[in-house]
């Protein structure tokens, strides 16, 4: 009787396209669509965007639409997940201070839930992902940047102003390189993406003889050096790309020592493309873990790669109807207007 | 009829003293006393200074002692608060997995509640001090070295083990001196009492023209230079005392910011001696937080000085009897195998 089961439907926002998807509540995705994201336009084409994907979403699977029962959105911050408010993320200009659980008119009778991908993605491998049956969870996601996020008991840790959580933004070197951000030294300057392809680049240029398959990948231009050819030549066995990569995993253990020292989570879950690429790392990471965590155990502590890949973002908006407060156990019509039967 | 009003019995252990005190539920310090403490004997000398400082506590308030409901002990980790167990800190040698909730026998029919000295203090503070009223407190101790610990809603945050919340081990600096923890860059190496003083002395060895003042308060040797004299000297008017404090003070905003980036407490509170003097510099460590944090509205949380001052211990310590969970709201009669009137 698939109508009486409670379906979420979780919307992804991106700043080129907004995925959608029906999620059910043991987590798994039912269906998912997208379609692209304008960005750069009015308030009203970024939620007209918006508002498509949830209609296409619930369009490959009509019998599911009165079952579902709240819409969570996965969003770049800067945002209020408590007001329901995206106030005025970089690769989002289209809004600011954007009331978005009280703009999509059409699903106005369904619960709405906003949180930040990275708080959204950690809670839905708390739930339903490699954090199942743990207490605290601390989630990265490491990719172009590195985003956290932080599970107590099944809800997202928010702090003050629900700004917390943002441990790519850790300096573990005050003298350090100058990340996005303004700080120096943060673990997303030194370890996501970017970083690993730039000290790449500058080993090549450097004239390192070690980086031939890394060189050959880049088609010959150390320039046109990127991540995920770090990832392919270390994967092929060149010497150059494993250094890179052994030198990203140390100071990802002296991050984590700093995470450990500080929250002590039940368990470490990876997500994001570098961080599929450093989780085949975890054993170095948890040898030299020790050298930079006072925790005489922190080697315990599970590193895991997260269970959700591309779909982290439909999976963590779904997971934020779950967790929220007042959750309807309920099913409501997604309708327009229309009442419930 | 005092009798009736429940008072807890806070034990404050230290590797050269004892401290013991009634404590109302208010948080009010009702009486104290301190006894050596035997922390090279034997783990049978070193539980009977705990168990004759708890008796001289009761003797000075004797109608008090019917109304005494639970005994809080705050020691030096590492130790197991949820087992009661203390395992070996470094200053107390006498002990090793020392199951102290179990063993102090003369008041085994009290429940007895055991945690480390910053985690204990940070609790008192945020149900009774400086914290009152915040959901998210974050505490730091500054003297010798750094300790913090972490209050959600009442409760100490333990994490996977009891052993979170050493926030004075963070690296802000993975290059930086090695702290005697072993990590390096900690900010405990960079900020605490001796690190502030070593700078002091070394700037005067390097023959600093600026540090008069602060050389005269050591008796015109460098070598003497205690963190007090760097702050005695700044209140003097001595530049290099100045510039010393200024240095530590951005230290500890670096630190900070990556605390509230991770964090986003409610409050933040220093207490300690060198936390009462870095006190002095919260405006200038509000004003550089911006730099060093992410959040922007970094610089709105509070900045405060501990309510607590050298009773934090005996404070922090009865404190974890109200904030147990299975904190009894009945009164006990804190007696040697008598039964209850």
């Amino acid at each position: 009787m698939p109508a009486k089961q409670a379906v979420y439907l979780g919307v992804d926002i991106g700043g080129t396209k907004v995925a959608a998807g029906l999620v059910d509540a043991r987590g798994k995705i039912l269906c998912k669509t997208r379609v692209p994201m304008s960005s750069r336009g009015s308030e009203a084409d970024g939620l007209a965007a918006v508002e498509q994907a949830i209609e296409a979403a619930v369009q490959i699977k009509p019998r599911w639409r009165k079952s579902v029962c709240a819409i969570g959105i996965s969003s770049p911050g800067p945002l209020d997940p408590r007001a329901g408010v995206i106030i005025n993320p970089p690769n989002l200009p289209c809004w600011h201070n954007l009331h978005i659980t009280k703009k999509l008119k059409p699903w106005r009778k369904l619960p709405i839930h906003l949180d930040n991908d990275a708080n959204a993605a950690a809670l839905a491998e708390a739930i339903w992902g490699a954090g199942q049956g743990y207490d605290s969870v601390f989630y990265a996601t490491l990719g172009t940047g590195i985003g956290t996020g932080v599970i107590f008991g099944g809800r997202i840790y928010h702090g003050r102003t629900g700004s917390a959580a943002e441990g790519g933004h850790l300096s573990i070197d005050y003298h350090g390189a100058q990340c996005a951000c303004g700080k120096m030294g943060c673990i997303e300057a030194m370890a996501a993406g970017p970083a690993v392809a730039k000290r790449a680049r500058e080993k090549l240029l450097d004239g390192s003889a070690a980086g031939e398959k890394l060189l050959s990948l880049a088609g010959g231009n150390a320039e046109n050096v990127t991540a995920e050819m770090v990832g392919a030549a270390w994967h092929a066995g060149d010497a150059l790309a494993a250094s890179i990569l052994q030198e990203t995993a140390t100071l990802l253990a002296i991050w984590l020592g700093n995470i450990i020292d500080l929250l002590e989570p039940d368990v470490i879950i990876f997500g994001g493309g570098m961080g599929a690429l450093m989780s085949e790392w975890f054993d170095y990471i948890r040898k030299r873990l020790p050298e930079w965590s006072i925790n005489s155990r922190c080697a315990e502590i599970p590193l895991v790669r997260a269970h959700y890949g591309e779909d982290s973002g439909i999976a963590g908006a779904a997971a934020l109807c779950l967790s929220a407060k007042n959750s309807p156990v309920r099913t409501h019509a997604l309708s327009r207007g229309k009442k419930r039967r």
